[in-house]
């Protein structure tokens, strides 16, 4: 009587809402501060000031429907032309109001992408495993296939050669995600000049376009000075989905931008899709008050200083036990591997000491767990006793 | 290269916005004020205090996480419950928390909405003409077919026999939009009786539910102190998609919900379905700070009266004048008889005295034009001079 396939996709909770809903209950029973939940990526570091501040200064200064009201679909032009010129600063771009289209977070920006860029039922999206789950969710919703290439399990760079492989006519785009979720890696200079390599003999190959489609909503969230490459430097067809979530910790107010360069293949057409899209999902502008506090916080970000030490303090903690783990050099995820081979059973086995951390099957990886560090630096504290608890089960058994 | 559909989609602008933009082009030429912008739907009268305080007040009390964190999917749990205890002592109904999932708006509730029920490529959603453009661009993303029913000319409301006819095996759902963009008009009781009637018959001889989609955002926009009926009393299988654009003067800021009664059929499949094709359609939760604001501001609304005022103001001057239109009860539009058979003309002479009313075309009902009126009253009363030399015209002619 309703979707199957919709009705599946709301029964079916990604494992990760599932250990979070477990969490709350079960700290409902045993006391909050006996449960180790590491589960979900909701941001703990509190927005910046500038956040506050500018939502106030808007609301005392602006009439009522120049903050609230219709923004055009693309979003607010000031808005979209400040971005511009930050990215400008930022990266010696030539960015223009035009190149941004505002959305409602990264989910509507990749989803609004793939519905623009899929053209027949054939087309094919690569994702690099592990990969956010959700991307099979928006290429299945544009009405496109999915393709997963594995990255390398050394330090979770991209595998070129397999990707070459995975590459046929029916390839509309790759989405690649740097710093990475849920590995932590950060895409290096060399994976880039291969990937873009690959890519140009390929489309030139296939006499076609083919889209390299950028999520970056932790680009911001990089440790020891590490710089985030600016991916159209490197490939010209690169489509930027970009949220404020993480960087501005601003997960639920659902704002982010699309960002088409005008060097892509026909970008006006792109563009104009784009708007199409957009329309279609039914997502009429982004949420008009936070595209003006974003314009007043470019540059600005939550204080990562808290994710750096957080990091470091679990990272060296599970090492010093002898869990395996690549050193992250952005997000907030450690991924670790199981201590046994179905990571679904190490992630239940946990779970016995309180311990809530994502199974990696559902990333399209098994074998691995996903630790998210955005958590109460003493949580990660009290909880190297349940790591050893689980460690000790292992080497017991 | 792209999408065609969604090319087109994007680059065919509604022929509100089309208006909208040229207005704001030729007022840069002949000045602000010699333009009479009757065009788009965004208000004019500022959000309640009641949204300023209570965003001032969350940002000095709570934490950053807690306004804005991602909620759950389907919305705050505490938000929910607050509205349905509103709803419950308004319409004297019994809702829970669980029957409201929390979206980015009406659009988003109708995409959303309709994506859940559609089963397959051969379902059909009847829309009444006049009707919102954008009924049909969401009944397309959703894969199902468009049918549409005039209403009955003189009053606008639904022609039940007309409606009779339209509804086959295939019939999934019908859409109204009560009080009526853009008629204005207000369903009565009598209709609602005997529109349910109908739909109880219908459900019966197809052995199948007939899900009637009642999508509300003008439910506070009446006036002479008219009740809007409640519609699930009247119809069981009654699914509602709100918005606090109008009501609260929030239309930037994309918040609404989907409320699915208990007693709709399958109900709980239903709203796992709505789930999903949230999930689908990338909305992760609907904006967070906006959902503690309305929580604050349940029963207030923005000073309608000065909706009234125009109401009557342009009503009764056009009147005079000789124009053609249905007294509304309720939204801030008059549609309007257009001087000749052809309104996209009739339109572009009332360019002429910079005069920007909609044609009827996209609403599906030719012969009329929509006039918003909410607007400044200044302008109303600036443009009757305009108004007058339209009629002129054609008097002339």
């Amino acid at each position: 009587m309703v979707s199957k396939e919709m009705y599946e996709l709301g029964a079916k909770r990604s494992v990760i809402r599932d250990l979070f809903e477990y969490g709350k209950q079960k700290a409902a029973i045993v006391g909050k501060e006996n449960i180790f939940d590491f589960s979900i990526g909701n941001p703990t570091v509190p927005a910046p000031e500038c956040v506050k501040e500018s939502i106030i200064k808007l609301l005392k200064t602006k009439k009522s429907d120049e903050i609230h009201g219709y923004t055009s679909a693309q979003g607010d032009f000031e808005v979209r032309k400040n971005i511009a010129d930050y990215m400008n600063g930022k990266f010696n771009c030539q960015l223009k109001a035009e190149n941004f289209y505002m959305t409602c977070g990264a989910a509507a920006s990749l989803s609004i992408t793939l519905k623009a860029l899929t053209v027949s039922s054939e087309d094919e999206f690569i994702i690099i495993a592990p990969y956010f789950p959700e991307y099979r969710v928006f290429i299945k919703n544009a009405g496109a296939k999915v393709i997963a290439v594995p990255a390398d399990p050394e330090d979770f760079q991209i595998q070129v050669n397999l990707l070459e492989k995975a590459i046929d006519f029916h390839t509309r785009g790759i989405i690649i995600n740097s710093p990475n979720n849920p590995s932590g890696v950060v895409y290096s200079e060399k994976t880039l000049r291969s990937l873009a390599g690959l890519l140009k003999r390929k489309s030139k190959e296939y006499k076609k376009a083919l889209y390299l489609i950028s999520d970056e909503p932790y680009r911001e969230i990089v440790y020891d000075g590490i710089q985030v490459p600016y991916i159209p430097d490197y490939y010209e067809n690169t489509i930027i989905c970009y949220s404020y979530s993480k960087s501005l910790s601003l997960p639920g107010e659902r704002i982010g931008y699309i960002l088409i360069p005008s060097f892509v293949e026909n970008a006006r057409d792109v563009y104009t899709a784009v708007c199409g899209a957009g329309r279609s999902l039914g997502y009429v502008c982004a949420p008009s008050l936070f595209q003006r506090v974003i314009m007043q916080c470019l540059g600005k970000t939550s204080d990562i200083a808290l994710y750096d030490s957080n990091r470091k303090l679990l990272y060296d903690g599970l090492n010093k036990m002898g869990y395996r783990c690549v050193r992250p050099d952005g997000a907030f995820y450690l991924f670790v591997r199981s201590l046994e081979e179905n990571a679904v059973d190490f992630s239940e086995n946990a779970k016995k000491f309180n311990l809530l951390i994502v199974p990696s099957d559902d990333f399209g990886c098994p074998g691995y767990v996903r630790i998210s560090y955005c958590v109460d630096p003493e949580m990660i504290k009290r909880s190297f006793y349940a790591f050893q608890k689980l460690k000790d089960l292992y080497q017991s058994g």
